[in-house]
């Protein structure tokens, strides 16, 4: 146990011990260490290399400084606020997702919160969170929502995310959501009919929210785009009926074309070399790879847009590109397979796996997507489900 | 050797051989063998079920007598003709596609081409070759033209060929070629331009194919409908430029909508019950399952077709889907990705597919489609690929 917390142990809540726990002999860890000293001044030099960076350097000299004095001076009896109990939990202890940040950013890769918040001050991570019009797993609800909640928890101070749905009350809410999870992020929302897809709108959309929060694309470690837009379509016709091309039209329009658009005017904002990773994730289905009766639309649209994400990948090695399969999730989309489906198969499996509560939650999910991008265990381009292995 | 071909074979261009070549005793092949009896006499008898063919039946019957009378009062000086001779040609002798015939209609299962003449006088068989409007393999031409004479050289009297695509002067030429292969089967050409599907004209071309052929839905043994329409879309851009929204819709219009409309209104006219057997053929790639740099239009598109037809498969136990992948076939196709793509590794791989004769032409892919339909061995839906075992 870290020596610094004793004090704090003595008063604690469960007063389980009162007594000494530690011999007070330097551990390894303590921040005068060799090795955490000379991991410091390497962390300096590499920051000292951006000439826009200099006074994040001072000030971090600053602090390390009047932090050694601080301990130097006081030893054992100095006395420590609550910040600096929170600033001195270890990054990895929290949600896999800290984990994540970490190994797309190993060189900034911080022991505590502390170290963190100084080295990254003006480090930003930008997400897009493209989300659907028509259907329910919007940036407003569901799947969508929750992904922008616990990816923004894991993103670093002045990240700017951005947030796509139809719903404006739904997104504001959603911001708010956000903004409770982590008040270091910028959120810009924009209420958006992505079944009309505008190439110059989006790409004005990133502009601006670029632009508002005082920053340009080479200023982000991480450009993350997260494609949940999507529809279930009109599950009630069978392939043998889908004849009407307006329909059709429509359907595509939301589920793969204005994704493709929205992607494209993402890449051209973060263009190889601006963001030292650029991550697109697809939300994709089980639908993509299998048919399914009464659900031809969700089937081909999701294996057109699987499909498009694997070309992309295999065109551009400096992306990684993740298709997710989030598993069935209790969402609005599986009441309205459950209400209108015309097959009477399909309606039992979802009915059945609400009945006997296996259908997922979508807090299930979100751990393990960001499990996945954690452990990045998987090629760019590839399908990976929730119940993969 | 059957000795009514002998007469024949002493006057041989060849000149091989002018001695006796057979002792003229019967042999199993004889038609007025039991088992050849039996055989007929069973066929007639499920002729005789259909109220509608007395007709043919009687002159069958007819047909029989007269043939056995000459062969008993006439003995082996009895004279032929040529014709004779052609009807008297095995049926399972010729190309693969009358196997395929003769698995399709087990019940009709002629031993020459004369029985199958007459047996299958008022049966026919119907084919709609869909087929494309900007590119090159189109029923005017590539595979898709090979595909249409070499199904109706397969065809039974009376069969109707419905083929569509952009080219009026290409389908005509088509239509010449497909009636030398069998003069017996009605043609009819729409040109049609698929980039704009039109449910209501793609019902029409149907029903006045019928109509014209003075038959309607419930008088075939087979409904065929081969989906070989197709463009490879722009190879120049790559997946991170496909932002705008209008190519897009125009891809997917010839692409996968007008595939989806015809193929809804060809299952309209041949609902389940109409014909014996309805069997949809998708003409896909390797790309549908594969993803290839520069070729994201088309990896899309052929997913989300391939995708449609399995979904189809799945709801419709009754119709034989399949997703024929013809392999790197030498058409316009190709020379169109060689001459475009914005990728030097695709570029390479089809020169040298040309350069070393590794490209496959029409004749190979086709004659392997008709492989495999002739084996059964597919599941309904199933990705086969030329070189599948």
């Amino acid at each position: 146990m870290d020596p610094w917390l004793s004090p704090r142990n003595s008063e604690g809540k469960d007063g389980a011990t009162l007594t000494f726990e530690d011999n007070f002999e330097p551990s390894d860890r303590l921040p005068d260490s060799v090795a955490y000293l000379s991991a410091l001044e390497k962390r300096l030099a590499q920051l000292k290399e951006r000439q826009s960076k200099k006074d994040l350097v001072q000030s971090l000299e600053e602090k390390h400084k009047s932090c050694m004095l601080r301990l130097v001076s006081e030893g054992s009896n100095m006395t420590f606020t609550q910040e600096d109990f929170d600033l001195d939990v270890p990054v990895n202890s929290g949600h896999p997702a800290q984990a994540w940040l970490r190994r797309v950013a190993p060189e900034r890769q911080a022991v505590t919160v502390g170290e963190l918040v100084e080295l990254l001050k003006a480090d930003q991570l930008t997400q897009i969170l493209s989300d659907e019009a028509n259907n329910s797993d919007s940036a407003s609800k569901g799947i969508g929502r929750e992904l922008a909640i616990e990816f923004s928890r894991a993103f670093a101070v002045n990240s700017v995310v951005v947030l796509l749905a139809r719903s404006e009350s739904g997104l504001a809410e959603t911001r708010n959501l956000v903004i409770n999870a982590n008040a270091n992020v910028k959120v810009k929302i924009y209420p958006t009919d992505l079944s009309k897809s505008d190439p110059e709108l989006f790409l004005s959309m990133i502009q601006t929210s670029l632009r508002e929060s005082g920053c340009s694309a080479g200023d982000f470690d991480l450009s993350l785009i997260v494609h949940n837009a999507g529809s279930v379509g009109d599950v009630s016709e069978g392939t043998s009926d889908m004849c009407d091309p307006e329909k059709w039209q429509q359907y595509f329009s939301l589920n793969l074309f204005s994704v493709a658009c929205l992607n494209s005017q993402f890449l051209k904002v973060f263009p190889e070399g601006s963001a030292k990773q650029r991550t697109i994730v697809n939300v994709t289905s089980l639908c993509a790879i299998k048919p399914f009766k009464s659900m031809g639309y969700y089937c081909t649209g999701k294996a057109s847009r699987e499909m498009f994400f694997r070309v992309l990948a295999e065109e551009n090695p400096t992306i990684d590109v993740l298709n997710y399969a989030p598993g069935p999730v209790d969402t609005d989309m599986v009441s309205e397979v459950i209400s209108s489906t015309g097959d009477a198969d399909i309606k039992s499996m979802f009915v059945n796996l609400k009945k006997t509560g296996t259908i997922l939650t979508v807090d299930q999910t979100t751990r393990k997507i960001m499990e996945v991008l954690e452990s990045g265990k998987f090629e760019s381009g590839q399908h990976v489900d929730y119940y993969d292995e």
